[in-house]
């Protein structure tokens, strides 16, 4: 085998025993209403994500909250049926909230928060949350390691500062690619870069 | 036993057991040359530290990088003999500096930075690290958890988001107290609140 073969067939192993890690900064989902009242056209697809059809917007807003505001924070899209921000818990300081640690959708009784676009501003009643780590997994990958969807599990990095992550939940859907996400508080604290895998230990 | 005799008697043994954690921070140690040059005169000790002798400082800088600028930074005291600046990742990225992640003192080929004080201006040629998570031991509390001066172990975190910390060096000296600490991100990562304790895996 040539060179390029063999890291084919490296990267085809990797992925057979280990996920693919990834950092998720700050960042917003919206309804259509929210997205017309603070933009006044719909979202700008400028960059395709790792899970399939999910993508982030050209569109950006600044959020703010009791103690601080972030500013040219990204939007994702598509367009949801409740509006939603994830946040470190460093982020969440800065802005003077505190945040529960949530998975994505799970929305009840977190903090609200206002959002300011070009064209208006946003009260979102509630929303802001710190995401739960998580692994996306399609079925076949889930088959292979060992796990089922909603099952917590701990995650060993392979990264500069090497941990293992307890407390991370599984998601399985066939609308899935394998990819670990952390926020930039346990990307950082792990030493992470881009590219970095994770062992699955059930 | 009464209650309050109980509760003493549970915090004795959980101290045998774990260590308490802590989290830092960003912060500057200075020499007395750099203390005189940004702010004219001694530092002000306001808060003793739980390492004996070290303290917080009433006097605050500002730290610029090549992207931006952090205000109100904690200097610790006393003087050192050479000037140092701990950051965590994210704040490093904030400043636009790329930094090694080092034991405090170690600070050969890391980048410059500059403080900004009442008085002047200081830049330091090199001095900028995030801190390795690092656990402080006086002799005896080394012995009853079998580890040496400049161990690498790894500390189970029993906190909200729980973890295992690979990585973490021991340090051992007559003059500590027992602590864990680490830099915010870590603590977010591990959903620290200050009373956490920590145990140790050599």
């Amino acid at each position: 085998m040539d060179k390029q073969a063999i890291s084919a067939l490296a990267g085809r192993v990797m992925e057979r025993l280990f996920v693919e890690m990834e950092a998720s900064g700050r960042h917003v989902h919206l309804t259509e209403g929210q997205i017309m009242a603070l933009f006044g056209h719909s979202l700008t697809p400028v960059k395709p994500l790792s899970q399939p059809g999910q993508y982030a917007a050209k569109e950006r807003l600044t959020l703010v909250g009791p103690k601080g505001e972030l500013q040219n924070v990204a939007v994702l899209g598509p367009a949801r049926k409740e509006g939603q921000v994830e946040l470190s818990l460093t982020d969440a300081r800065t802005l003077g909230l505190t945040v529960p640690v949530r998975q994505s959708g799970d929305v009840q009784d977190s903090p609200g928060i206002t959002l300011v676009g070009p064209l208006g501003r946003v009260i979102l009643e509630r929303g802001a949350i710190a995401a739960q780590r998580h692994i996306h997994l399609p079925p076949a990958d889930a088959a292979r390691f060992g796990v089922k969807d909603k099952q917590v599990v701990k995650l060993q990095t392979f990264t500069a500062r090497p941990l293992v992550f307890d407390d991370v939940v599984v998601r399985v859907s066939p609308d899935f690619a394998p990819r670990v996400h952390l926020d930039y508080d346990e990307a950082n604290a792990c030493g992470f870069t881009p590219g970095d895998f994770g062992r699955i230990i059930p």
